[in-house]
């Protein structure tokens, strides 16, 4: 593929400065860029480098110096190169439609040019969107319905029920809709407590491989429009995710916890049941959030208290035994200087 | 469905007090409820809820005021609205037979009544009991020994040799029977030692999606009887879990650890190799057990201590600066006033 | 099988004393082993029970009394014993061609003795070596490359362009060069950066079941080589793991990481995303690791700190509240003291 830079400024919503005219063939970093490549200047610390990358053009910021060069002045240099690096590998689908080696069940409602692999088995009565991709080893279960341009990755299951939005992609192995974790004591035994709800996903969402959305006991448990889940996530039942929320792998939410909008956790991080994050909110990584977080909040640690105490205790953890000892040596100090003063403790 | 309110007073062994002939179509939440419907009342801070709630009849303790409402008296209301849940939502089992796309080896054993979807691929010589369910993409190795009533999920794979036992319920994804993870240090390499042990899983065991238990060195990984196992846990080799234990999502459990009967470990727990926790005891989610504990106490954090001391414990840690500020200032001070005394430190 | 005992000093490179005669026809410990099997000293604690084990002969290290008992004398007795128990349990493998009821694309070159079981799908153009075994439900995208004698179980998926060394076995339901999770902020929602590189393997790598490793986005995720990872990992993408690592169960590592060789992370512990961790480091179970970490060193806790530093304030960290109690206390009895001795504070 090949556009000249006028080209990309218009599709990045950008302004050329220097030769529109040149051309693009590609993608690199402002140390590996090549000629015919375009690179970008995000962070303001590698801005000289704008006057020495092999690039033919650079993607900067408004504030930047562009040292003579050809350059797209942008308000994002970093989504621009991520909207220029899906210009420049996308690659048109195509349609593979249903492929010998699946099981299609009765009833099966199915878009516009799908592709179903082999070992993709799908159910009575479920209903596909236009432009469906189902990977080998597929299961959808009774009931689902998925949106248009939904891509499921091998080994991907869809329990009974369960409804996924448009533009939504699944990576391989991970599961939607298995049942919540629900028992009622029965004497020193456990009975089961149906799992009779579901898991909505919104649109626009992604989730990683390996994750588990459990469906909700008697309700829906939500995945909110836009929210990224990364891989190895455990979402319990009855939880409401917001939208645009990033869940960073191996983070796990108890029963019926709330996230707003746009909540931030980092990497293994966890929040006990019926707790309601606020929006905007920030949990870091490993940390345990067993009460609510307002929003906007930062908060670390188990249980979580706000980041920056957090960093400040953290800091004096390890003097935790030097303290000990100077507090024991103190009182055996003040001991001597109340027997001197003849001061009773 | 429709059953009388005696109906259902027997099916749960309690007594109608009101009109045992009233009739019953679904069940609700105190809030939720219909007419028709039955709700019931597991907390006693919504007692007065028993009076107003929509719902045709109560499930509700001895203890508490009926309002001149029909309701059903049970000592476990809780247990009791999941077992009416049960009755209501549960649909018969259709047996679909061995499915056409279904793999079975040579000289397996099937029970009555079998349903083996699509994508399902069973070695040699494995043996089924009565009315298994197989979803797609289950794989059976060889060896493998399945007891009545058992249903295995979209993508479970049983390694060579393991067995489960009757009425057990397994999610999509999981793992049972994988390798344990043992080397022998090699010079800087590692050398692999044979996992030629298995797993057996005994009677009502119910575990969650994308969970994994691997198989012993030399003899048998075990999960007791009517233990409950969520999603995304590990149990690695040689572990013993015993009778009614319940293991939320993400615990981790280390090889040759011995769990008791009914010993809870709250999400993200871990537990290191070799340790034994006794019967009754409670790990608090994400903590980090490394030494053995006792038959009900109740530890947490990392590394575990009492839970009760741990609470007063992290109620101090956020004041961590503080008191070393306080201490520096003390110290201080106290050289101060030993100068003025003449003492020395 | 039945081996002499010269024939097995042979094939560890040991030296018998003793009978060099005797048959050995299998192993046990040195409490259960019986009459014409092998057993091994790997702990000191236990030297007498060479004297009294029911084993026909010993493998123990030259330091060790042999108490007139045949013994096979090696530098490594714990090895020693891996080596023997791999020689008398593994199985002559059976190539099983390739299976009905897979599915391989256009232009896939296939070794020899290949065993490609049901439900396998491998995409148009992949490469496998000599003597792969692909078990049920394995999916290969395109431009994947397995090496010889690569072992995939059951419900593995490898994406598109991953490379696969020789001698790697990966256990089941593992995904390997799922999408990178990276995206960039976009207003309120998140615009997908494109995941454009892929995953190489190296040689005598072993992986666990259900772990994930994720494609670089736009170069390589690299797993060392004889590196061992135990099932549900999470390695992020662009890390470059180091050779012979040990990866226990549910550690995460985030995107970027640059792990040394033989490094060793316990369970669930955690690493942030482009930190380097030295040659030979040791990251215990469950800690998070914020810094770059030097070669040697053994480190633990959330954030990570040395060791033993680590060792000494868990040990206080119980006596927090009493030492906030006696800091109070001492600060009340320091004022007493200093308006005694009309001191300011």
């Amino acid at each position: 593929m090949s556009k000249t830079l006028q080209e990309l400024a218009n599709h990045l919503g950008g302004h050329v400065i220097g030769d529109p005219s040149v051309c693009i063939t590609g993608l690199g970093t402002l140390d590996s860029a090549t000629e015919g490549q375009i690179t970008f200047l995000a962070n303001p610390r590698y801005a000289a480098k704008v006057e020495t990358t092999a690039a033919s053009a650079i993607v900067l910021p408004a504030s930047s110096e562009t040292f003579g060069r050809n350059v797209i002045v942008v308000d994002n240099p970093y989504l621009a190169f991520a909207r220029l690096l899906t210009l420049f590998t996308s690659r048109p689908r195509r349609a593979k439609g249903i492929m010998s080696g699946s099981f299609v069940g009765e009833g099966v409602a199915i878009g516009i040019e799908p592709s179903i692999y082999p070992g993709v088995t799908i159910a009575d009565g479920v209903r596909l969107g236009d432009r469906v991709t189902l990977h080998p080893g597929v299961t959808l279960y009774e009931g689902v319905v998925l949106g248009d341009d939904v891509t499921l990755h091998s080994g991907v299951s869809i329990r009974e029920g369960c409804r996924i939005g448009n533009r939504v992609t699944i990576h391989n192995g991970t599961v939607i809709g298995s049942d919540g974790f629900g028992y009622a004591p029965n004497g020193p035994s456990w009975f089961k407590i149906p799992q009779i709800g579901n898991v909505v996903i919104e649109d626009d969402v992604e989730i990683g491989a390996n994750t588990t959305v459990d469906r909700a006991a008697l309700e829906t448990t939500l995945i909110g429009r836009g929210s990224k889940i990364d891989n190895l996530v455990q979402v319990a039942h009855n939880c409401r995710i917001g939208e645009n929320c990033i869940l960073v792998a191996q983070v796990g939410i108890a029963g019926s916890v709330t996230l707003g909008k746009h909540v931030t956790m980092g990497g293994q991080a966890g929040i006990a049941d019926h707790v309601t994050i606020g929006d905007n909110a920030m949990v870091s990584g490993q940390s345990g959030v067993f009460n609510s977080v307002a929003a906007g909040a930062v908060v670390s640690g188990t249980p979580a208290i706000p980041h920056k105490v957090r960093l400040k205790c953290a800091a004096v953890y390890p003097y935790l035994p030097e303290m000990r000892s100077t507090l024991t040596k103190l009182a055996k100090r003040m001991r001597k200087v109340e027997e001197q003063l003849e001061l009773s403790e």
